[in-house]
């Protein structure tokens, strides 16, 4: 190995971003932060470490697994690398945003470092980029941020989007309503997020034959949002949980009045990644990638007074990016020693790409006798730095 | 010490960025890329962090004792946190972009962590926004990112600006035509440092009363750039050191030539902070600001195979943040609930920004029994949400 690849050895699961994709991802986290501003979601922008007590506890401890660790010399106290940022954005809310008007609309983006990636996302610094709306419980609320987030997709040029509606609030409802005991309600969930109808069925002397019944009918009803809420609705389901399925059916009906293209797919049982939600959730699919674009749902933040209703969404840039289209060519010419500032100026406020000739020459080097010798010579270095174009006598002439 | 209280303790040198400084300085960085970009620097991202052993190699060195270090449970090896971007890009191109084309131009922006702040600037966390100039040592390359961060700082409208030049090479250059001992070049470099004519005069019976006598001239050669070389000119200088001279003079010309309205001074003997620098430095500032907004210089990036030459300029961001012009007000229009979607995304793609009113209500809301009423509810929560204007009967009215 020489010292050059030793080197170029990073750590597993870090990457140099280069060009172009290094710009072309800047430029759609900065999109889709335009578009969330337009929505009214001011940006905030948490530090890369906080204390780690502060910043895995509470809902945070569910991803202190995640996060890398070190001493601060300064305090004695240790740190945590953030391992995502909605946790520090609730945080902002309750506390220095305490006393801003709800309800309160906030977007994010930045880097996050996790101590593991996973075999389907080996990485372990990603972009991450997000919104959330804290202080409003209402249906409307739900369906904003979906809307938002399908809305900026559909506006950096990301198609044939789908969401995914979850309700993991609709089984323990259900159980609550049928007074199944805790003891079974591990069984359960694990049979349900297994999709193990024979072992959600095998429950029925648990918990009874008609809960096992409805379970197991929710856990077919799976599909297009239409069919989702015609299986629900032929459940007569008891109280709590029919308060569950209506908000379900409620979000949807403005989601898809306010989206009338975009396909709503349901899943109500589904709980896996939305352990801590605390009603609707969603996440993002386009039907060109197959891979989640983004995901989010309904939570309460953590605070000394009991939190806040809220909501919002993270968007996984990685596979955004995959499903950009690619950006339009730049103009870049070929600027040959001598070529007046102003000219160069003028051509960077018109869009192009200006690339100089830093090598000396010009009209009095050696090199350059005659202007044919000189074109010839300003083409070849225009089209080695890349150039479509390159300047000659004031205009720009194409390669 | 209320709970909230504690959570909202950041460690030392932390803080959240909070609306709208937040988006002001995401603008700001992008900004200043797109004004990279346009003279041809394609952007990098390189990884938060990195192996030490390699981060904090070659010239990282000098950065070790500012980096927090960790070790990677993945690898068992030693981590470290970048406190600093610039050697990031120089192993980039040294390594990943070896075979690209030279020059090569690349442009960069990101947080680095530093493990400690200055009296100056407390701050452990910053942004950074920079650019290198790689595999070209000519004049015309030292002019071009001068220039090109003039022209980019004058572009997000931070006026006023000056450059201070330095040439770090020159008293090196000089006690090697001079052949002034190793020995004595130390006590020499710190009485130049402190600026202190009469330590300079003192050496004379080491250096020879010659050579005090024309380094005392060069410590006193400061200020404006002509005046500067007028002085270096009148001190008629041996061979290596007049070639130091001479560089430091084409680049000031060109550089003027560039940006006639530019304050260019000079600091000859100035070292401190360039002490890795192989030719001129350079330092941005802006007379309404007083504080430096950015510093650079030439230098040659390591590698295996004797490395490349090199300029860069790294600009801080907190600093130039402080010089911007407030941003331009933010149409900010409430939209009632019930407002059709697509008025509300014809609203935002006119600029506007838009509040929806989550809370429900509406025509058929028993709160709004009237028109007057609607409009003074209405009226009232656009207030609340800090808006300019609401929507009522697909008309904006301004409050």
């Amino acid at each position: 190995m020489t010292f050059d690849a030793e080197k170029a050895l990073l750590p597993t699961g870090m990457c140099d971003g280069l060009p172009p994709e290094a710009a072309k991802e800047a430029a759609c986290v900065e999109r889709l932060m335009t578009a969330f501003a337009a929505w009214g979601y001011a940006r905030v922008k948490p530090p890369l470490f906080e204390f780690e007590d502060s910043l895995l506890s509470g809902s945070g401890r569910t991803m202190a697994t995640h996060a890398f660790r070190f001493a601060d010399p300064a305090s004695g106290r240790m740190l945590a690398l953030r391992p995502d940022m909605t946790l520090q954005v609730a945080r902002i809310a309750s506390t220095r945003l305490k006393t801003a008007p709800r309800p309160l609309r906030l977007g994010y983006a930045g880097q996050i470092v996790r101590i593991k990636g996973s075999q389907l996302r080996p990485e372990r610094q990603f972009g991450q980029v997000g919104a959330e709306l804290i202080g409003v419980a209402t249906p409307d609320a739900d369906a904003e941020v979906i809307l938002m987030a399908i809305e900026s997709l559909a506006g950096i040029g990301v198609g044939a989007l789908s969401v995914d509606l979850g309700m993991p609030t609709l089984v323990p409802a259900f159980c609550d309503d049928m007074q199944i005991a805790e003891a079974h309600r591990h069984d359960l969930r694990l049979a349900l997020d297994r999709k193990d109808s024979a072992a959600v069925h095998a429950l029925k002397d648990r918990i009874g034959a008609d809960s096992a019944r409805v379970l197991g009918a929710m856990l077919t009803a799976t599909g297009p949002i239409e069919r989702t809420l015609d299986a629900l609705r032929a459940l007569d389901l008891p109280e709590k949980a029919a308060l569950e399925r209506d908000r379900l059916e409620t979000v949807a009906r403005i989601v898809a009045a306010g989206a009338p293209d975009l396909e709503i797919t349901a899943d109500p049982v589904e709980n896996r990644g939305f352990e801590y939600h605390s009603g609707v959730t969603f996440a993002f699919f386009s039907r060109a990638a197959g891979a989640e674009l983004g995901r989010g749902g309904r939570y309460r933040t953590d605070d000394a007074n009991g939190g806040e209703a809220a909501t919002g969404l993270t968007l996984y840039m990685d596979t955004i990016l995959t499903m950009m289209p690619p950006p339009p060519e730049t103009k870049r010419i070929f600027l040959p020693a001598g070529t007046a500032r102003d000219a160069a100026r003028t051509l960077r406020t018109q869009g192009w790409q200006t690339i100089s000739d830093l090598d000396g020459g010009g009209a009095d080097h050696p090199d350059f006798t005659s202007s044919e010798r000189e074109t010839g010579t300003t083409a070849d270095k225009a089209r080695h730095m890349g150039c479509s174009h390159f300047w000659l006598n004031g205009t720009a002439v194409e390669i």
